[in-house]
């Protein structure tokens, strides 16, 4: 059985066919331009090949309550011509059959648990840091949705006493995503991630700010599994520090094995799918969208 | 059909019969001493009553993993000999019935949801703020678990600016229990919450405290509902604070009637099965381990 697949972000498009079983058996990127011109290219792609269904994981926020009028749209994003977008309806008009839509981050999330780093539980995280800071997650093999989809990015943290930078959030100024993404480290240091990668004070920092966001979720939602993706985290020397500080923000609260007995490494993890995470993840809603037919 | 529910706190036990339609049909409360004394009370209360399952929300934390060795233990309490306490399989020896067994703060969670004030949507979330602060969730009409039950009452949070006192956490200062529960506000301000009632700068703070919390706790999960009660809430000023403050910090992100066009007063509400939330909630537990079996 195959599947097609939408990774939709606000610079690229990637989009793919794959199996059933997690394989990407072709991909093609596109720059995102406006919708109407990045659709064509889309559509076209498409166009002619043998799929079953389609996956799409969009940049958002997105409206996923199916009841909504708006269902598949994207919403209120501050990206140009995006706005109040009908995603779901102009793929299904071109291509009826079943489409699974979320958001980019649920997506990864439900394609790390299929095929990736979370395959043996089921629940878990997935949380990107790149230019942005996005989070998905999976509840009970289900992913996560409520009131609106989550926007774990944009969480209240305690700022480093150090730190003076104001934060680069539009909305929440030194919120998670405002004092910790990429682009709030290029605006502190004046300088990209890639060109601090030697500095060290730059990761310890970036370090204090993702562990505690990162125990919150875990005394919030108790995922069984965290995978940590995106641009800011190729510096590999990231993710040690941010386990070694989660465990030290937790200090023996949770009884668990995987927080207190060294098994940290296995429970806070990078990505195995590695550059297909998202593509992954979009399969993965093709393939739940099918089968829930 | 009737259940039997015991809500099992750390100061008193109640027990109590109930329908299956949420009605306490009669209670019975029992200080909490020794575990022996104490189970000798509640079977004895229980003992020759008719009843087809029994739920019971506990004090935590306590064992969840229906998989695990110790599934309805009480595990690491610091409260003196109830820590690894069988507290499941005591009730299951006298009698072999169906048995719900959850948190207390999720119980009342799906109590609410059951019959409450969270009855016309699929999940919410059940704050207590009392002498510790508990939160439960159901997502998807489920209860929420993970590696460990939640315990949002932990989270990390910004000190006000002003506010001086240490915290009294013992395993974190001043994660939010340490800052804004009942016990805290004892401590800091050397009377009982309830002796402070007309002092503005008390609630103020404590506002300041839990509707960053709530904030955190939206973006994170985004529950369709917030239910708040316990001791400290029954301030009666406080909840039209906190709603205030929740939408204030959002500051517009996130983009649902329920948040920025004044129906906050629906969204975040007092509990409306009152003293009984609880037993309800207990009651609750039964029902669902009696459809599960």
């Amino acid at each position: 059985m195959l599947f097609g697949a939408i990774e939709a972000g606000g610079t690229k498009f990637v989009c793919g066919i794959g199996s059933e079983y997690g394989e990407i058996l072709e991909k093609f990127t596109i720059p995102t331009t406006t919708p109407n011109e990045t659709m064509e290219r889309v559509i076209g792609y498409f166009k002619g090949k043998h799929f079953d269904a389609i996956g799409i994981g969009s940049f958002g926020p997105v409206d996923l309550h199916k009841s909504s009028s708006t269902y598949g749209y994207i919403t209120s994003t501050p990206k140009p011509y995006w706005g109040q977008f009908n995603f779901l309806g102009e793929i299904q008009k071109e291509f009826p059959i079943p489409i699974g839509f979320d958001t980019d981050v649920n997506a990864a999330a439900l394609g790390e648990k299929e095929w990736g780093a979370a395959r043996d539980v089921d629940s878990c995280m997935y949380m990107t840091v790149g230019t942005g800071i996005g989070v998905g997650a999976v509840v009970n093999g289900e992913l996560l949705h409520g009131l609106t989809h989550p926007e774990m990015g944009h969480i209240f943290i305690r700022r480093h006493e150090k730190d003076l930078f104001e934060g680069s959030c539009p909305y929440h100024k030194d919120c998670l995503e405002g004092m910790a993404s990429g682009y709030a480290i290029e605006k502190r240091w004046g300088k990209k991630g890639i060109e601090l990668a030697r500095t060290a004070k730059v990761w310890e920092l970036e370090a204090y700010y993702l562990a505690q966001a990162i125990a919150n979720y875990i005394l919030i939602l108790s995922p069984k599994k965290i995978v940590l993706g995106g641009g800011v985290m190729k510096q590999q020397q990231l993710i040690s520090m941010i386990r070694n500080r989660v465990t030290g923000l937790l200090n023996g609260y949770l009884q668990h094995e995987n927080i207190t007995s060294g098994q940290i490494e296995d429970y806070i993890v990078l990505p195995s799918l590695g550059e297909n995470a998202g593509l992954c993840g979009a399969l993965a809603l093709a393939k739940k969208g099918y089968f829930r037919r």
